[in-house]
């Protein structure tokens, strides 16, 4: 077995990160601070981003194209919404160094490798990840080193993906401090749909069809349901579109549950909407039981 | 204008508290702390609650049956579960002194105001509050003295309700600390079933939909939007089977937003996916500031 300092990444001299909001601006502090012999190069879009990512030692250099962050880059972090991803591989394509490793952060993962598989050489690598970190939170105004401390990252290496590369970005968001699972893109998608995406849905479903009104009266419970509708909406549609076919079945399934509890209610069948909710309660508990278990949440 | 002193609350003397989990217990802490000079009596059908009332003093006097608590008070509140007033109504209805006045804290207000109408004697008055705290937590062993402080309190006086009744109960909770909001049973029943029993049943819904493999790989996102399913079964079971036709058209309601989602997903209209997401961003934050503003929530 090779020790750590033998792991590939320890070869790492220069990450680009293209893209500077909460996500991006958290990595390049994170990566301050888990690498610091390596170089941090930032790109984003706005004067106002690339000023305060210097200032806030974010990245340690900044530059105002894409492509200018990628050329000489070892790693490549895409770590702006998905919609601006397909466009941003055409503009580095050509600047990308022999051998480099490039990911991104997305919250889908089918699309973005279809994209690289289209627009980036051969002789990069790309394997999609999706550190799940983050907050309906945005910008690098609410950036933070610990952002990705103990959450899960999925890696969706593909059949052709060297072995060593999916150990190079594996050990890579590791000495972040993530926990990495793998999976195809297919299937993150899908995982992703259930347990992301739908949440969204409903949370901005139940807002939109609440008035005011009633809204101040309501009490935690519905803040709580409804707090991830406040993220920004420009990134959820990106996602939303990039993952609408799944989006779609895991709505499909979830009309399914509530057609059984208004079923259940008009029969005033009280053992069912009994078992439903105990089985809710139960498996819910058991969650949050396993997740402190494996120290994924605060004791 | 009458001072706060002239209220007719000024001449309570004792009060019963019938039932003592989370509400019950912090309603004797709380009314402790708000009227150290009226005596308060609890039932509760186990011996250890009541053992434990006695201990925490949540209570100053503890029965073993409802009605020798309701004997002798000037007000008496239905604490204990929905599904048990109606029995319980029938049991304290003979030895309710002349001029008590009842309540409850139930989650919905149809169902205990007509029970009330049918049950409980003439020389007595019945107004059904529903004071909007708690938690998923369950109990006395969670009961807190401040629970109710800030949050809403929906009391559903009837046109036969005496004024000074009104004014009294209104009274009651304010000193609780809580705001206090008038409405008819009705509206009660649908504003909750919006606000809160739909809410839940997502909540639920979204957790029985979801394999636990997907699950633990979940974010706070989902962990928030699922928290209120962690809630006890029996209690909301309960609320369900009260309030079970106003839930029903809240569902229905909330799937016809979900099949608009789908809709859009399917046609690939992102414009439409942008707009659900901005106006339930923009809705949810003004609710938020609004709250803020009226202190309901900590800054």
């Amino acid at each position: 077995m090779r020790l750590c300092n033998d792991m590939p990444d320890n070869k790492l001299e220069t990450i680009a990160i293209l893209g500077l909001g909460l996500l991006g601006g958290s990595l390049g502090l994170a990566i301050g601070r888990a690498y610091p012999q390596v170089r941090r190069v930032g790109y984003s879009h706005r004067a106002g981003t690339r000023e305060k990512a210097l200032e806030t030692g974010a990245v340690e250099k900044i530059c105002d194209s894409a492509a200018k962050a990628a050329a000489g880059a070892d790693m490549v972090i895409l770590a702006s919404p998905i919609g601006t991803f397909a466009e941003l591989m055409e503009e580095i394509a050509g600047h990308l160094p022999e051998g480099c490793l490039v990911t991104d952060v997305g919250s889908t993962k089918v699309l973005p490798v279809r994209w690289a598989r289209q627009k980036l050489p051969r002789r990069v690598v790309f394997i999609g990840s999706h550190p799940m970190a983050g907050s309906e939170q945005r910008g690098m105004d609410f950036a933070r080193a610990d952002l990705f401390d103990d959450a899960h990252c999925i890696i969706t290496p593909t059949k052709g993906t060297p072995a060593e590369r999916v150990k190079q970005i594996k050990t890579f968001w590791q000495t972040l401090k993530m926990r990495v699972e793998e999976m195809t893109p297919a299937v993150h998608d899908r995982v992703l749909a259930r347990i992301s995406h739908l949440p969204h849905v409903l949370a901005a479903a139940l807002v939109n069809s609440s008035a005011m009104q009633d809204m101040l009266l309501c009490g935690k419970g519905f803040l709580d349901t409804t707090r991830i509708a406040s993220g920004p909406a420009g990134v959820w549609r990106d996602i939303f579109m990039a993952n609408a076919r799944q989006t779609d079945k895991a709505i499909e399934r979830l009309i399914g549950q509530l057609q059984q509890w208004q079923k259940k209610l008009r029969q005033g069948d009280e053992q069912a909407i009994y078992q439903f909710l105990d089985k809710a309660r139960l498996t819910r508990n058991e969650l949050v039981e396993r997740k402190l278990t494996r120290k994924e949440l605060p004791a």
